[in-house]
């Protein structure tokens, strides 16, 4: 089958690979027929040296299962499912505590072989694993149901971190795919208001429509003042970190609200948190990783499923499989804000 | 009248000063019964420069209310009063919400004049900071009583923030009187296990007089493999950080199982908070600050009265104010765990 594979920064190339094989008899074999690049895809997209061993990308999918093994018990060949972006065996304390991320059996998709921009894939614990939709393969729903697997359960992660409730000043910092969802969250859980922090015109007026009712497009200490100016000095209950860079997080710190709590979901860059102190001196909560997306699927689909929330629109490009390469150029280069794959 | 004044490292002094005075009428004038060194006092005591302004030291206090000034209506002269480490006006938004060290008018006792370590001291905002005690001057448990401005309501932030809960695991990082009352509060939230990181063998002695099941005396990441082996691995749900060094929040996010949380109330000593990246992976939720000892006393009281908790153990010397001094240098030395102050 062809499958995308990473050999270095800048190179995603488009390859010929063996075809994915049940190993464990707890497995799964997905017939990809949506996936997606990822914002996370763009770190390595930036950095990875030409010395490490290729890795095969993608984490986020929705497939029909093609086959299963002699343990499966929860999906049969033929259904359609979402596929999360780690696996996780459903039945662990991790997984038991709605932590999947945590699972002791689980591990992430888009390493190891277990790639989703590919025509198909091996999904270890398949039970713990894969989420069954209760529609057909080429519903209109289907974009907001891919981002099930990933941007919107992170996006509500931060959220659900930064303890947003009815009534709360959001602050969402970084307009990306994540961030856009994390206004969707951040509505749907009720916040009055959601100001995002972002810099990109396009993002920031699709932002507005799903729900944002502020743009700061300033940056560093400018967009801290001006965020205090917004919340009549205050600063905002819950911040939404979704970027994972120093310079975010400091920002996020700076216009969170004494008492508040920022949920960070941007995969950090750097050893350390900064703005430790004043993140003391406000009685700050900082909390967030990996989303638990599997344990979120079930509360986010009816609202997919009903119109309520429409994650899909972060999607402003669809490609084949020979597309990836430039999808994940257009998405480094700020052309895209996010690239759906049909394999 | 007579108070302690601090003008370098090492350099802590009994001197004659104007005696207290109304200034705003919201102010009363408080004869002090008990004050305390902190261990916070230490972190000045290691390293104040000389050309630094000298310092009124002491922020801990149970008094008798001498003078109140013309607004002042919830306490009147001749109450006995626990006077919390900071003050705050009762009113605000943050005080309303329990966050009392976060008072819009509010600030810290131990400077500006407004030293506890002297025969008296004024105290802003009386109405809002003021705890009229139901005991008299002497009773049996003055010292419980007087942890209630500081260290007991500081143990207990951390137990909050760490989310401690019936039947959870708890680690203690630090063995100071705020790592004591640390495990009294983790005790009497419910914590099945308390593990206590300290060295110093008298005081994880009292740790286990107060509720500790395990003490660890390794350091780094011996301490950490340590937590490790007594939880099957996991480590503990709930971390209480009361040191403030990047060493033991390393340590304490080290120890911290997958979703657990870690409170943390040593005031940090550095500029960045370490294992960013291990913290996010583990989905750890890292919050605290100077704790609303305020909003706890009422919480607390009961328990101190009814003699359930005994966090007045955390004194194992008494001096006058002549004592002071020694009693920096007993506590540095680590001869001496708290000193008691009685003017």
């Amino acid at each position: 089958m062809r499958a995308t594979v990473m050999h270095a920064a800048g190179d995603v190339r488009i390859e010929h690979v063996p075809d994915p094989a049940l190993i464990e008899p707890t497995d799964a074999i997905l017939r990809v027929t949506r996936a997606c690049v990822c914002g996370s895809d763009l770190w390595p997209y930036a950095s990875m040296e030409p010395s490490e061993s290729s890795q095969s990308m993608g984490h986020e999918a929705i497939g029909v299962v093609e086959d299963i093994g002699a343990e499966v018990r929860t999906v049969v060949p033929g259904d359609l499912v979402v596929m999360p972006f780690a696996f996780s065996d459903g039945t662990c304390a991790y997984c038991h505590d709605g932590l999947h991320t945590a699972c002791v059996h689980g591990g992430f998709f888009g390493s190891d072989g277990l790639g989703a921009q590919a025509e198909g894939l091996r999904v270890p614990l398949a039970d713990g694993t894969l989420f069954k939709l209760p529609v057909g393969e080429d519903d209109a729903v289907m974009p907001s149901l891919l981002t099930l697997s990933d941007v919107m359960g992170t996006g509500h992660h931060a959220a659900v971190v930064a303890n947003v409730r009815p009534g709360a000043i959001a602050a969402v910092v970084g307009d990306g795919a994540v961030g856009l969802c994390g206004v969707i969250a951040a509505k749907r859980l009720g916040a009055e208001r959601i100001i995002v922090l972002g810099r990109h015109e396009d993002r920031t007026a699709l932002a507005r429509e799903l729900g944002a009712t502020d743009v700061v497009c300033e940056r560093g200490e400018e967009a801290v003042e001006r965020v205090l100016e917004l919340t009549g000095g205050s600063g905002a209950h819950s911040v939404l970190e979704c970027v994972g860079l120093e310079q975010s997080m400091q920002t996020a710190i700076g216009i969170a609200r004494p008492g508040g709590a920022v949920g960070r979901v941007g995969v950090p860059q750097d050893e350390t948190l900064p703005a430790s102190r004043p993140a003391f001196f406000k009685n700050l909560r900082i909390g967030g990783g990996p989303a638990p997306v599997r344990a979120y699927i079930e509360e986010l689909l009816p609202g997919v499923l009903e119109g309520r929330i429409d994650p899909g629109r972060v999607f402003d490009r669809t490609v084949n499989l020979d597309g990836v390469p430039d999808g994940y150029r257009a998405m480094a280069d700020r052309e895209s804000i996010k690239v759906m794959v049909r394999p």
